[in-house]
């Protein structure tokens, strides 16, 4: 089965945008929308706007928050007007997508999109292991929300006709890599961890699972991995052997 | 003075759509829009789909047709659904914007499209040296106008960034490229001549000239190559010299 390329829309205030992101999707060879707490949704708006694209648009999946919408998937990119004090480096699209399309052939992927005045919140950066910033005007940056999908998918597209990954004989992975709720578990008990050994000051603990989100991002961790990393805080939580 | 890129739309019907495309325009560092007997502008749907980009919009400049529109560039690109029988390659959107910074940095280039069903005639594509096509899923592929937009000038705006030629610096041609009124004038020369000559068939003037506008536009003719073919034409319809 090939992989699904999510497009993930956040809180988005306009349907017509919804149905426009729908419509590019559609010129692209992308079908799966994920829409996380649209403001109105379905609506004529968005269907108006969809044109040819209502197909999409009907499959799309309503979901409550931004964990939901990433479940399962081995990357996750998110845009971002510019980079965060402590972030990843914020790549452009074409950089984006070859990140995405390097993730092995038979696992998901998303692109996750912000509301259309404030983007993603820092919380909502942090479950993306990839930033990326569509270059633009310094002094009108403001894409259109459904521009802004056309330009990257427009990337995907491109780059999926020239990428050897995404060949129908694609050869998948020997270990696949950790989903995005695999690892967000990871993170929960990392800080569970980190909190009960006295490590991570409870008043401040976001520079420091800030900083470990961003290490372990970028090592786009494999299952093996996170298991033994789970089974080693495990071990080290449980006090661990003693000497003999 | 640096080049005028100008962006031109054909009868758009939706004013939505040209609103859109100012601001598509401007967060890519654009701002020269012309329209050619757009059906409703200005209108309040326009200027709420520019959003910040109203000044765009209210410098735009309208026409009455495309020669008007294109009138002292010396690179014209139409966008083309697809290739077609008589007409020069389709390139993709960054072959195109490749071809339109090589002309000149002094010398203005324009991006033309077409209505949103039915894209330019083929009278109008005749007007462009370069068609273009954006790449598409072949089931649809119809991108909405602005998103187009969007992705042209997207490219535009990174292959600029990275061309010497738009470098402030950079040296004028030492002969200008013919402007595309030149080259109007031009092909109506030789068309006379054709005609006059007997060697263009009055019932059938189609395809000769269409193949001679595709062997010249080719060719991206500067100012003293078309004052030699004209003034070649003159002296071939003079008669010329008679043998001694």
């Amino acid at each position: 089965m090939p992989r699904e390329i999510r497009i993930v829309l956040v809180e988005t205030s306009h349907p017509g945008n919804i149905g426009a992101a729908a419509r590019a999707m559609k010129t692209m060879c992308l079908d799966r929308l994920v829409l996380v707490r649209p403001k109105r949704f379905p609506d004529p708006e968005a269907s108006a706007r969809a044109s040819g694209a209502l197909d999409v648009l009907e499959r799309a999946e309503v979901v409550d928050d931004l964990d939901a919408a990433v479940a399962g998937c081995a990357l996750v990119a998110g845009t971002s007007a510019r980079p965060r004090r402590l972030g990843p480096t914020c790549l452009a699209p074409r950089d984006c997508v070859a990140e995405l399309l390097a993730v092995p052939a038979d696992q998901d992927v998303a692109l996750v999109f912000g509301r259309e005045r404030t983007g993603l919140t820092n919380e909502e950066l942090d479950r993306c292991q990839i930033h990326l910033t569509i270059p633009a005007n310094p002094d009108y940056a403001s894409l259109n929300l459904a521009a802004a999908v056309q330009v990257l998918t427009y990337e995907l597209m491109l780059a999926r006709a020239e990428s050897p990954a995404e060949a129908p004989d694609a050869a998948p992975a020997s270990v696949p890599l950790a989903t995005a709720d695999e690892l967000e578990a990871f993170f929960v008990h990392l800080e569970a961890a980190a909190r009960d050994s006295g490590f991570l000051h409870p008043d401040h603990p976001r520079t420091l699972m800030r900083r470990l989100r961003l290490l372990f991002g970028r090592a786009r961790l494999d299952q093996n991995e996170i298991n033994i990393l789970r089974g080693l805080l495990n071990a080290l939580q449980n006090g661990g052997p003693r000497d003999a």
